[in-house]
Order: structure tokens, then sequence, then C-alpha cells
């Protein structure tokens, strides 16, 4: 379903997987102690959640309120949508201009709204929320929030609004498997069986092989961090469809490993756009990258030229040549010594996106587990918080 | 018009500005060796454009084909534009997937086609302009390439096409002043003349000043690098409009300096969406960046909350909010001893977003004086486009 090739990361020699890593996510993930991850198995869970869009689904538009990871895998699941209608909006900010122009195009009588905040107590999502309803979009809401007493709650129990339950042993960023990805994808139309089960293939490999995709991506990244100073991972999907899946994987990264002083800095390139914007500096910049391209099969996809006008591209695709660029980058990054991964998929579709945030959140957790670090925790960022609401007050 | 403050760049003392750089700059200047930004002394050809793009306003959609400089600066611009149509698309990839899904909305016959390519040789623009051809869309097509024999000049006069000249003195990322992007800009309904007042106002300040703020921008920006170790430049607007423009940046600063092992990594950044995905690995992760925040005035904008459901937002508005996070951020970054610089604007609009995109070009200049680079010019990634058309023809 996708392979993934180390040979360009220049390692001169084969790093030994480590094995007692796997051992200690294989006892938590026995122990139930990963919870995200065991979601995939489930099939009954996604019967209720049908049940639950149906009132939705006849509206024009839907609004998914929420930010960071209330919002991050959704958009990245939804990128795969084909579907007309309804239409969903991802607001995760609080930008007065963006909500002003988004109110002008709104029908309220043909909107419907999922809120997400974990707590229930994310200020931007509060504050959405609020000023939403001022403009009369309540004909239909659905909130996502812990099941405990906390504002979110309080206001959707205030106003009869049902609430599903967010799973308190699932952190923001783990819980695409989870009611928070799920809901936005089956308003999408995303086929979710087909994710679970591309994750769920991943998550089995590393339950029962000896050197899983993600042991190994784990351990590379690290070593080029330690051993050769790459402190910046470069994710490069050739997928405009893949773009939020890049995002995705950039919180996922920064949030679980940028801490104690430790961590790389996630970037979120896009296959062939920064070649034309980000290539020069990767190639002749600071060595101080390490690359992983998201490579589909895009060869013979697309309209076949017959015109000859320009004569090299006469029998060729769109594809054809997005293969050929993405092939080319590859070369050159190892010819400039810049250590690149390979990630081979078949087509971008729900099963391969599946796959590949299942590989990474598993690697986020061994390298977590490599770095002597909580994969779950955010402590940096609540200072912050405090200060918002204080600032708020003033 | 903006304002540059640099008390959280935890300098110890000021830096003594090299007057010397400014002094090499304006000489240049003089000399008419800075070609893209003398253009914003200008007003003619504005309306020499004005006139080329009427038989484009009555369409419902304009494809914009055109990658990296080509692109970025007229997304930045349109992402100011109110209007509903003509829609502009930017078209910067060649993900066949994407143009399958775009020619399923299009009606050829209300479509209009602007081609960009400096060069006239970019091949994922030529193969995005003959796969739209064999669709159809060639109602109306306007080519702007460099007044020479070249791929696209030929095919635009086979087809008898217009054809501006992109100005050869002008590099792709610093021509969004030029007709690049002008075009764009006049037909998303962009006040073009504002958006060269305000940078024509920088400019002149620059050409004046002892103190300018591109140059104190550029010599904090080193200082931190070469002696802090600080390598990535971090930039996060408080605006979403202003997503596109820090995408912009980033080309603009990783094209020019990222050469001969030098320069520093731009990253784009949002806020507050990002204080949910990457504000953790900033302030306790590696302290390996140095920050931007780009601040409009947003207290009091957006609709005054009057429900009391949640107490603590009554009489607040959604840009209260955006406001006490944006100081939240502020102060926390620099409590965790993270290098911050505050721009503030008035609002954004299309003066403010001009004296911003000259400020940064001008920085980028100094820049590369003070690193001995050649800001214009991208050496590194040639070998890269060769591979791929050798690939191509295989």
């Amino acid at each position: 379903m996708f392979t993934q090739n180390l040979e360009g990361c220049q390692l001169e020699e084969k790093l030994s997987p480590k094995i007692e890593m796997l051992e200690r996510f294989r006892k938590a993930y026995g122990a139930g102690e990963l919870a995200p991850l065991s979601l995939v198995e489930q099939r009954e869970d996604i019967i209720a959640f049908q049940k639950v869009i149906e009132p939705f689904l006849k509206f024009e538009d839907v609004l998914i309120l929420g930010t960071g990871g209330s919002s991050l895998g959704g958009q990245a699941l939804y990128a795969l949508s084909a579907q007309e209608k309804p239409h969903l909006h991802f607001l995760d900010n609080i930008d007065p201009h963006t909500f002003e122009k988004l109110f002008m195009d709104l029908n309220p009588k043909t909107t419907g709204l999922v809120v997400i905040s974990k707590s229930g107590l994310t200020v931007e999502t509060l504050m959405q929320l609020l000023t939403c309803m001022q403009r009369g979009l309540m004909e239909e809401v659905l909130v996502i929030t812990e099941p405990q007493e906390n504002p979110l709650r309080k206001l959707a129990k205030s106003q009869n609004w049902p609430c599903l339950d967010h799973p308190p042993d699932v952190g923001g960023r783990y819980a695409c498997f989870s009611v928070v990805g799920m809901i936005p994808a089956l308003l999408g139309g995303i086929d979710v069986f087909a994710f679970r089960k591309g994750a769920a293939e991943v998550l089995r490999s590393h339950l029962e092989n000896s050197e899983p995709t993600a042991l190994l991506g784990a351990q590379v990244g690290l070593f080029l961090k330690n051993k050769r100073g790459k402190s910046l991972s470069v994710l490069m999907p050739y997928s405009d469809q893949l773009h939020f899946f890049a995002l995705w994987y950039c919180q996922l990264w920064a949030e679980s490993l940028g801490k104690n002083g430790k961590g790389t800095t996630p970037v979120a390139a896009l296959g062939t756009v920064d070649q034309h914007s980000q290539l020069q500096l990767y190639l002749d910049g600071p060595k101080d990258k390490f690359f992983t391209l998201i490579a589909p099969q895009w060869a013979g996809k697309g309209d076949r030229i017959t015109s000859t006008l320009i004569p090299e591209f006469v029998h060729k695709t769109m594809g054809d040549l997005f293969s050929a660029e993405l092939r080319a980058t590859y070369e050159t990054l190892i010819r400039n010594q810049c250590p690149v991964r390979l990630m081979g998929i078949d087509e971008v579709n729900e099963k391969s996106l599946g796959a590949l945030m299942m590989h990474f959140m598993i690697e986020t957790i061994l390298t977590s587990y490599l770095e002597d670090l909580n994969a779950f925790d955010q402590p940096a960022v609540e200072e912050g918080k405090r200060l918002a609401r204080e600032y708020l007050a003033l």
C-alpha cells in the first residue's frame, strides 16, 4: 500500500532496528494506552455517526468550527472529497474579515454547524460559535467535546444541541481516526472504512513485523538530527490533495516532539510548487534538512497531449511530467548531499491517506520513546492561553 | 503606515546601522539596477493594463497559469479581493486530479486564461496551457513573457493571442509590482494604485532616512543567525488574508539568499492557527528561530457579542480576541527567550500590503549585500530542470 525507500538517506550503513522500542510500543498498545490507534479496528461507531449526520446532508454548507487537532485531521480527509454538497468550511481562525466574507455568502437556513473542542474551553472556537449564533447560523448544530462539564457542553445543553463525546484518552492531534475526523469525513462523502482499513494495515505491520516503516523512519530521522545536524524535517508530497495532510503532520510532529529543547522543525512543502520556491535553498543553502517526498504513481494520468505545438510534450500527460519532476528532484537532492526518503503510494485515496497518517503517528510515538519525551502533552502553550484570557478581560 | 518594533529581539544593545550598505543600495537604485523597485513610481502602465484586461471582465472565471514568482505575488494581492467575478484560479501545479476537478466546474465559454512565464520555457506552465487548450479553454488568452523568441511566445503568435512583455530585468520573485502582479490584481478588482503607493512610501524612506526598517531588519536577522544560531525565520501574520503574502515571502527569501551554504530557512506561520499547531515547538523546542509577527489593528473589529452564555465574551468582538491572542503570543515568546519582531499595520489593505512587500524586498537585497550573495539568481535549480526534461523524454 505504501513503500518507504531509505536509500537516499545517505547513512552509509543500515541502522539496526531498536526492537526494544517496538516492544515498548506493542506493550503500550496491548495495555490499551494508545487509544488513538486502536480506534481503527472499530466499525460500529461509524454506523452511529452516519445516523447523527443525517440531518446535515440536506444542507448547502456545513461549517466546522475548531482549531489545531480539532480541524487539521478533518481537513486532510476532506481534501479527498469529490462531492458537491454539503460544502464544508473549516474555520480554524478568528479573523473578523474571514467571517464577514463568509456571512455574506451563507444562507442560515441551509447551513449546519459542527463545533469541535476537546476541552470545551478553546476560546477561539467559543468566540466563533457565539458569533455564528448571533448571525442566526444555528439551524442544526452538532457539538463534539469531552464527556464532562465545560463551557461548550453547557452551552450545548442550554440550546438542546446533540453532543458527541470526544474520547478523553485521545488528544486532538491524534484524533483523526476518532469522531473528530469521522464526522467531517462522513459529511464530505469520504470512504471512512477504507481510510481506517489503510491505517489498520500499517498498525498491524507494526504489531507483527520486525522492521516496520515507522521504526526505521524514527531511527533515521534521529540519526540524521543527532549525527548530521538535520534539524528540519521537510515533508513534500507531490499531490495537491495531500497539502492538508502535510499541515496535519506539522502539528503532530511539532507539538508531540518540540519540548525540552528537543524535536526537529517540520516544514510542509508541495511538489512541484516548491521546486520554484524553496528548492534553491534546499540544494545550496544550509545543509540542515531531512526530506521526505510522498510519491503517488502519476505516470499516464491526465489528458494525453495531441497537439504538436511543443514537440517534447506530444503523447505525454500532465502526470508524466509530475512524475519526471518528482524523480528529478529526488535525484538532485541526492546529488547535492541532501538526505531524502521516498514514500511511494499507488494513488491518493482514503486507504493510502489512512496508511500515511498511521505511519506518521507511530513514527512520532517511537521518536518520543527514543528521545525520552511525552508525545501526548503540550505544556509550553498553557502560559500563552492564560495570558490571552487575561488580556481579553482588559 | 507600518511600524517595526525590535525590542523583543533580545539584542542587549542596538546594532549600529551599516550606512555603507544603504549607500550601495541607493547607488544601485540610482543607476537603474533595481528595476523591480522603481516600477512603483509608474502610473501610465496601469492605464494600459486596464485596457488589456477589459475582455476578461465579462467572464465568470479566469485561470492564471504560472508558478513560483509568476504566481505568488498575484495570489498575495488577490487575497484582498472582495469581488464576486471574475473568480480567479491560480494554477501553480501540475496535479492531474486538480485539473480534472477544475474542468468539471468550468464553462469554456465564460473562462479566460492568463499565462505567465518569464522565460517562456517553464514546462509546468506549458503543460497546463496545452491541457487547457485541448479542453477548449481558449476563449480569451493573454500571455506574459519576455520580449524574445521562446516556446510560449511562439505559441501565442501561432494562435494570435495578445502578448505582454515581462520586463527582462525583473526576476519572477521580484515581479509583484510589474505586469506580473498587476494583471491578476486588476482582474481581481484590487486597488493597484494604493498598492504601489504603499510600496513607494517605504522605498522613499529607504532612499532618504538613515535608519530605515529594512536595514535594521536585515542586520538584526543576520546578527541573530550568526551570533545566536537562529537559522529559521518564522513569518507569522495575524490575518488570513496575509497567508499568501507569507508564502510569497518564503519564496523571495529562500531563492534569493539560500546559496553558498548561507541563508536562513523561511517558515510561513499563521496566527492564531499555528498557536495550536507550532507554538509548543517554538517555545520549548530548539531555540533556532527568529520570529516576525505581523500585527494589524484588530481590536473592536467584528460583531460585538451580546449573549451572556459565556460571560467573559460579553461586549467583546472576534477582533478583540485576535488582538489579545497576538499580544499573548508576543509576550510568551519573549518570556521564553525567543527573539521576536513586531510589525504593526493599521489594517490589511492594498497600501499596507504594498508597504510590507517593499520592505521585505529591500530587506532581502540588503541581506544579500551583507552576506555577499547575488539576490537575483537561482543557480542550483537548473540541474533539476534539465533532469526533469531528460526524464520526460524517456
